[in-house]
């Protein structure tokens, strides 16, 4: 049976800094510039899911989009949004929050709700220029 | 030798309904929701028509975008645009019209129309949310 | 006291056709073409609401833009969603749908529930190279 | 003479808080909402500086883009890139940093550093959706 | 009688170089900078063409977009479209092709052949950050 | 070890001609239209490079974007922005600078200061709706 990929975009803006607790101010500045900023900075992501299986004969669907929206809300966007993502959020407490690991975070929690028949896809923009993917 | 993928995008308007003529309008509510309503609504669809081959030595290109376009809008634009597809598409009076089974008729209209050593994958937006992708 | 604009952007999707009916389906095709289609077809709305006014010095808002996205909901998106506006929604009982006049239908709606010290702007794009704008 | 616009794109990533100093944390959730975080969130801003002015006929430019980019970079992605605005940028020691003051204190830099005869407009994105805009 | 406006985008790919015939190399580098390069460069040019005014209560438009289309295809794509605009376009004959330039040409190419009645406003985006507006 | 792209956008202006030089213009127009304009014509190119790799488990990046935005100046848009690609650009002057061409010459100019642990992907928009894309 041909697999076919629906994707569903979402939002959410945060704060983060890009240093390890481990390093100088300095040092952290010379690997990392001004992300380093000890007062943070932020972003807009957005987010791409994407979701890779057959088509349901009954009813024409891969994955229900609207389910989608609701489980990225549930695991993304409520617990990230307007939020300071070194601060508050768990899994940052000792994982830089760089946008390869952000992407690699939502898609350990979308795999642990979403079916393993289905494949799963990240792709996260930290801005209009620079964005990461992420397949598993 | 290397293959190299050209793309490119084009644009349809049209009005659907998704919803199963064996089912009562209360339980295609409750499977496709707003989507479903008997009234219909619709879509500006974004179509990617992207093909992958070697690159021709003689002229540079895998294939003549002009001659794509000029495809596309004989196999799509004509036949889909600021049309109803439940209603006036031949391919959709026994399927339902979701962005799924839309994206899979395009492969296969454009499948028979585009030589076999040219890989062909589609992407359709049915608005700038939510997309699906398939490539054979 | 300087004014400031606040621009609030939303998304609906809807099914129209363009006609007058006292004029014949042939006429109806010879002055609106293919948007005349007697099955309907359809459009992503992207909708720009613009309030200009005052910054108010306890807050900083000219209007918080959380309650706009709510009143737009309320006033737009919730009666024209994933409608059909000729058949479904009141104010094209008697008025031809085009995005002209759907522009000023918004403008009038939001102009009621929106406090007069403040201009409105109404931008609707109904496709991504056709917009209307209005502005009382 | 007839006046034309020239208008020139630019962007800044920087977190912020929205809330008063003399208020409770609680007075400003009820207010200010998520955006109120004591801990903060960011964004990625988009900045349109528009220019109205005559063509210089010896140039055929209102005003050398390559100017205005460079004036930019000084006046405002310098001073608030990578920053957390409530805490690094002097404007906002008092000053609530809502998209609106943040345009008009963008407008007030641009105004003592470009000529008189030249009007301007500050357009400022703070996510896709919500932007504000501000002509002195 | 409400004046409402409507907004039609087109596209045209063109080369051009800036300079003046009068100057040097050299000093046309100093002004110009590397858009004076002798051997040319070029642009995908975005063209928004707005009209404003009452609504026809015939027909609900303001102005056929279908017509407009054809119009700016007429008097601008088919002249500018893939040339180069020095060499091949009468009114850059002795007039340096600037974002300003060209915006004002089309303009006046416009004004000839809408009526009087109708507004025109011109925006032209020169790259996706570099754009320029003109309204007679 | 998991594996992770990320992806840096950037940009050029150029000048270009499509046409085989041991061809009339007759013919090159036969073939290539008015892509083939003795003249030239010209577009913003919009770049998208893609690294895949691993992520250094010290920084949390796969590529420091940085670098990766300083290379592409250096390999890319210092060579190509503002130019004429056939006359100027040594890579074609004995290879027709078609989208396809202009992608592989990127990508063979990467891959040799980029090292062989990460893949390269190379997306080359000549237009918003042509665009090209390899991956070696």
């Amino acid at each position: 049976m041909p697999r076919v990929t629906v994707h569903r975009k979402a939002h959410f803006n945060a704060a983060h800094r890009i240093y390890r607790k481990d390093w100088s101010d300095d040092k952290n500045f010379d690997v990392f510039s001004k992300c380093s900023n000890p007062h943070y900075h932020g972003h807009n992501y957005e987010l791409i899911v994407s979701l890779t299986g057959e088509i349901d004969q009954e009813t024409g669907y891969v994955y229900d989009l609207g389910k989608l929206k609701e489980l990225i809300k549930q695991e993304v966007e409520e617990p990230f949004d307007h939020k300071n993502l070194n601060v508050e959020v768990e899994e940052f407490k000792d994982l830089i929050p760089t946008a390869e690991n952000i992407c690699v975070v939502i898609y350990n929690k979308l795999r642990k709700v979403i079916a393993d028949h289905l494949d799963i896809k990240i792709t996260l923009y930290e801005t209009p220029r620079n964005f990461v993917s992420f397949e598993g």
